[in-house]
């Protein structure tokens, strides 16, 4: 018999019908045992007569054939599609057996302490709270896709084993390549700049490996970027650019995960048509301001700065984004371009999106050799940058770009507490799937 | 002034535009001097005088501000969407200058060894023959997606850094992760599993990384993969779901690229609503029988098998694919399921295309009991693969999936010699961007 997906039940009342799924939820009635069985479709109610789910538990696969019924009006579940509906179980196949679960994926939300939720992933994934964010995810990437296409940037696939680390530093993860000492990509940074003279606007989805030697509730050490690059365009452009994508993606977000934000109790990002735009300095004079202290002249923003000037565009522009630029060229990449107005400030710019950056970018430096100079005096050898410094050499325009990450997005847009329940399987110096403490160091 | 894209310029005849791009090639006329100027949007002749062009050559980035002029009917250029206008110059800023190329970027068709290629890469990518292959690259992953879209695949996204090696094998490279050994993924193929049961259908692209010890044709150490696994099917839907993501695959392509498979002299992919399956074994007595020689007892296909094979496809069933099933168990990857009629083959296939596989894919084993038992006979170690286990542990359906490999589809799309013409920057054992053999060993 043709399996028929949950969600089209409500059409066929009074047909037989095979369903196929996991036994979600089982209730017993006396002789009448009630099954909720999910698909990828949707979750319907199962009733069981004589003995017919004996033994029958949460996350067992089956199949069921049976006779779909309309429910008394009185017992109708409006909040289910197919809530007007169950099916009157004849016969049941277990497709699979599932052992005893460690927790309990019946409740509503789990509350589990996140070390827990991440030692059973492959399980804990099923539960809808925790599926519903890789739905929020999914939707986030198409719309960034959708608005970057929008922008006639052309999809790009760059390599992530490199052989230089693309921004200096020690936070890089080291492989050995056929004898060589080679990298993992902390970004597709230099990848992307090369291809502007190619396709002069280009975006790509690639990994970002940093071997951050800290456990913060916002880093992993291995992420999903979302990353533009646009040819023959100056600082302006490139904010407008940023938040053109930055509200075409989460609008088209929100209208595809209408429901689910609202299970989560969470609102809708509010994205008007003029995000905020400030400069560092001037975001650190703000904050101290609201927090009545002297305005700090630290390098770079605070966490505690990034939520409370979040704050701020919220209660002064009801805007979820707010944009800041101008942060110090010794603490920006060396691609970065210095304001030519101020070179000790950098034509760069970072999103910030409810409390947290959640994209990054500048205005390159497009001379050859101010770049080989720049390279030589931070210390890296320019000829670790030969295949990137060779588009420079052969006519590279003004450029700039940025670059999204996707789990920061999904974490603020659903308002979790960590980045790590926004990785279907997040990487991390404690973890990979299992705990690193149960495994021999090498 | 506003920059008007070289495609609007036919519009705009008699007014001033500004146009910015790469000059691309300069013909000298006595003291008129004509110069082609490309952006992302297409090509214009640019006519100077009065010493306007002066110095300017290949890859010097202008901007170029003049009056757009209608060329004299006898003048038009009708292979060119801007044939028949011209922009006269009337100021030309450079942006760039680009350094004396070390090739003719100019020539209709870059003949260089392949090596010399790849190391101009930042250079040769810009040549309109070798941009167009990635513009084929981009519609076929574009086709992809939209294809496991209508087979309501849900998008999701792994990680590439993993404990244990995807395949067993020795053709890993190694990370040191925090002290600890981990490897880059040879495929995604056990995190989509473990997703079967979170969203029953799941497409995924991911990165692939191969420590291949030899140097062919059509192997590269890192490429990308476009995977599906599908929950709820057996082995026939499974083809069916092969066949048809690919034939959607390229029919976008060849819809997309018209224009681009026409330049390369390629006809368009011929997949037909019927696709010719054969087992492994059958097709070593079609190739034997075409080649007039015994049939081969090889576990599996020689490259000349399927060159062969797919030669006969043509032939007989004008088709550019063909799918070939059964392979011996103990030659396919650990997951794929035995064929319970005879399970010396296994339940797996390969699609060839043109003569090469293109994709790779079984049904898996969906025991837990079983497939514990066949990582320990495979002399692996069933705690390595931890959370992929777990994932069968709670309730895991039959299911079953394929992985396309993006460079190859992009290869055989365009009849390219190597696969690493089919990479934007392909990675070997004998170079990353630059060769290794210019680099000390570790």
């Amino acid at each position: 018999m043709e399996r028929t997906l949950i969600t089209h039940t409500p059409d066929k009342v009074e047909h037989k019908v095979k369903i196929s799924g996991w036994v979600w939820t089982r209730r017993d009635h006396g002789k009448i045992v009630f099954l909720d069985v999910s698909d990828r479709s949707g979750i319907l109610q199962v009733v069981c007569q004589g003995g017919l789910a004996e033994g029958l538990k949460p996350q067992d696969v089956v199949s069921v054939e049976g006779i779909v019924a309309a429910r008394p009006e009185k017992l109708v579940n409006r909040d289910l599609p197919t809530g007007a509906v169950e099916l009157q179980a004849e016969k049941i196949e277990v497709l699979a057996k599932a052992q005893e679960l460690p927790i309990d994926m019946g409740v509503e939300k789990l509350e589990l302490q996140l070390p827990t939720l991440l030692d059973n992933r492959a399980l804990t994934l099923r539960h809808p709270k925790v599926k519903q964010i890789f739905k929020v995810q999914e939707a986030i990437m198409e719309g960034f896709r959708r608005a970057a296409q929008k922008l006639e940037c052309t999809e790009v696939f760059v390599p992530t084993i490199s052989y230089s680390s693309t921004e200096g530093g020690a936070e890089v993860f080291k492989v050995d390549y056929y004898g060589h000492q080679a990298f993992m990509t902390q970004s597709p940074q230099l990848y992307k700049q090369i291809m502007v003279p190619v396709f002069e606007r280009v975006y790509l989805v690639s990994h970002a490996y940093r071997s951050e030697p800290s456990i913060t509730t916002r880093h992993l050490s291995e992420s999903i970027q979302m990353d533009c690059e646009l040819g023959f365009v100056g600082f302006e452009e490139l904010l407008d650019a940023v938040e053109f994508i930055g509200r075409e993606t989460l609008t088209y977000t929100s209208q595809e995960c209408r429901e689910i934000l609202e299970s989560y109790g969470v609102e809708a990002p509010k994205i008007g048509s003029k995000v905020p735009r400030l400069k560092m300095r001037e975001v650190q004079e703000i904050v101290a301001k609201r927090l009545g202290r002297k305005p700090s002249n630290d390098p770079d923003l605070t966490p505690e700065d990034e939520r409370e000037i979040c704050a701020w565009a919220l209660e002064e522009h009801k805007s979820d984004f707010v944009t800041v630029t101008h942060y110090p060229t010794k603490k920006r990449a060396f691609y970065s371009k210095p304001d030519p107005e101020d070179p000790e400030y950098s034509l760069s710019y970072d999103l910030l999106y409810r409390g947290v950056e959640v994209l990054s970018g500048s205005q390159r430096v497009d001379d050859y050799e101010e770049l080989s100079k720049i390279i030589k005096e931070r210390g890296m050898n320019p000829d670790d940058f030969e295949m990137y410094l060779q588009a420079f050499k052969y006519g590279m325009p003004p450029h700039g770009g940025f670059s999204f990450g996707l789990e920061r997005m999904t974490m603020k847009t659903l308002n979790l507490a960590n980045i790590r329940e926004a990785s279907l399987f997040p990487r991390d110096m404690e973890r990979i799937d299992i705990r690193l403490s149960k495994k021999d160091a090498i």
